[in-house]
């Protein structure tokens, strides 16, 4: 798992993980039968970043979260990234489990290359946010201006609008996990001509499109300003902010946006599409770049 | 706003904030209308914890959350009870908005009577779980089962199969804001006759359900051992130990369970059924309270 610091070694856990679980059909008030079947696996996530202080390895705790296990480098490289700890992969030695086989992959560790040093509190920060007017809306946007470097989305990117409708029936094809568990949030980047290029899973939708981001992170192909970002579910602030955070151009959402993820989006210049669905679909922001 | 520690003022925001957007609808790749609909509010609310300290009230935010909204202290109310950092209402002295007006209502304390102690420090040991063997599904459910004072569900609760299948029309009747934005999740109790006793909505899962139990925590109405929660979407570890920690001994969800949600009904005895449509549902766990 050793890799030099200009190369991070970042082998996927791989497809998210799925479980068996004994259930009672029941229909009209009656049970019909007693199976199994397929659900999907959540676990907590603890997410360790480890600095050199001293000249010594160190490592504390940044994050735990409830996530269906799968792609977990991805995950903690995304997170970390649009939480705006990290910027580049170069900054990162090596991510791996704290321990080995099965059941002792819950813990992980992201050591950063010897020299990098990183705002940590900026973690605490976000969580507590404080100023004397109180917290809002307008507050949270200019958090996300000024607090990292966000990556402005392309200008002169347009879509066919006819493509967008096609994009659902793309997605489901591919959703394996989704598809036996009914219990998973998905995140996809298309290309510009309707290409599925990445989709990832998760229990959680923030996690689901940290792994997409961190993917691209990984990949050293960050921002993703060719793409179009499709998510299964509602469009939250908190999906607006990773996806300004990783320069994605144009957001669809199987569901309706929320206030300040249609404000984020005007701010940022984002497309912003909702309810896509049935080849219908409604336009919050960036109309001017469906052709 | 002021009132005696026995009778905690706790004014109601009311019913979930909306605002109009402006957006263009799309059909078959062509711009149909342009007009403007119904959102979900989604604003960042501090929830801050003030204490006896010297004789002086001190305080520090302990939580933000992107809330809709509506039903605000009891969100703070319901939050600080599932954490496991209050117990009871006589705790509390008083929750008002650190700001007045409109703009300032999204930051709010919760002011602990004088002499009450509390463990605030385990919201971060929730936060940055650590041990030997790293994190894992049993050492969450193991923290839910000795962190708090979890009640245990009511044994010899049973309710009849067949109205389980009216639940989700007699919630739907009531779910205005969701009607007209689409983005809102539910949370409703129900008692075993199928009377709608309390609904709440916000654009958080983990919130809505926060709102309901933080509605019987400021009535004094903990444990909820007499009631069906129902969840408009899927059912999640984090969901389970809300309902745990309020007693509730059925819990109905719309989608689908997770495998540690699975668990976490099964260990604590809760009744879990999920994909509850159509007058039918698959259960989970705890069968036995279903006539």
């Amino acid at each position: 798992m050793r890799a030099r610091s200009d190369s991070p070694s970042v082998t996927s856990a791989g497809k998210p993980e799925q479980a068996r679980a004994e259930l009672v059909r029941y229909g009209r008030g009656i049970a019909q039968s007693r199976e199994d079947d397929a659900v999907a696996v959540e676990e907590p996530l603890e997410i360790r970043l480890g600095r050199y202080e001293d000249g010594r390895l160190q490592h504390r705790p940044v994050s735990i979260t409830m996530r269906t296990p799968g792609d977990d480098f991805e995950l903690a490289a995304g997170f970390l990234f649009t939480e705006g700890i990290l910027q580049s992969r170069q900054q990162v030695q090596e991510i791996h489990y704290c321990g080995r086989g099965k059941g002792l992959t819950n813990t992980l560790r992201v050591d950063l290359a010897a020299g990098v040093t990183v705002d940590v509190q900026r973690l605490e920060r976000n969580f507590y946010t404080t100023s004397s007017c109180g917290v809002c809306g307008k507050t949270s946007i200019e958090a996300l201006a000024t607090g990292a470097v966000p990556v402005a989305p392309t200008d002169g990117f347009t879509i066919d609008a006819r493509l967008i409708g096609e994009l659902p029936a793309r997605l489901q094809a591919q959703q394996d996990a989704f598809r036996s568990t009914g219990g998973l949030h998905a995140s996809a980047l298309f290309a510009r001509d309707g290409e599925l290029l990445a989709l990832r899973e998760d229990v959680g939708r923030h996690n689901a499109l940290d792994k997409l981001v961190g993917a691209r992170f990984l990949a050293d192909a960050l921002p993703a300003n060719d793409a179009i970002l499709f998510l299964s579910g509602r469009a939250s602030f908190e999906l607006l902010q990773k996806a300004v955070m990783a320069g994605i151009p144009v957001v669809c959402a199987v569901g309706a946006p929320s206030s300040l993820a249609i404000a984020a989006a005007r701010e940022f210049g984002v497309t912003l599409l909702g309810f896509v669905r049935d080849d219908r679909f409604n336009v919050y922001a960036g109309e001017q770049r469906l052709a």
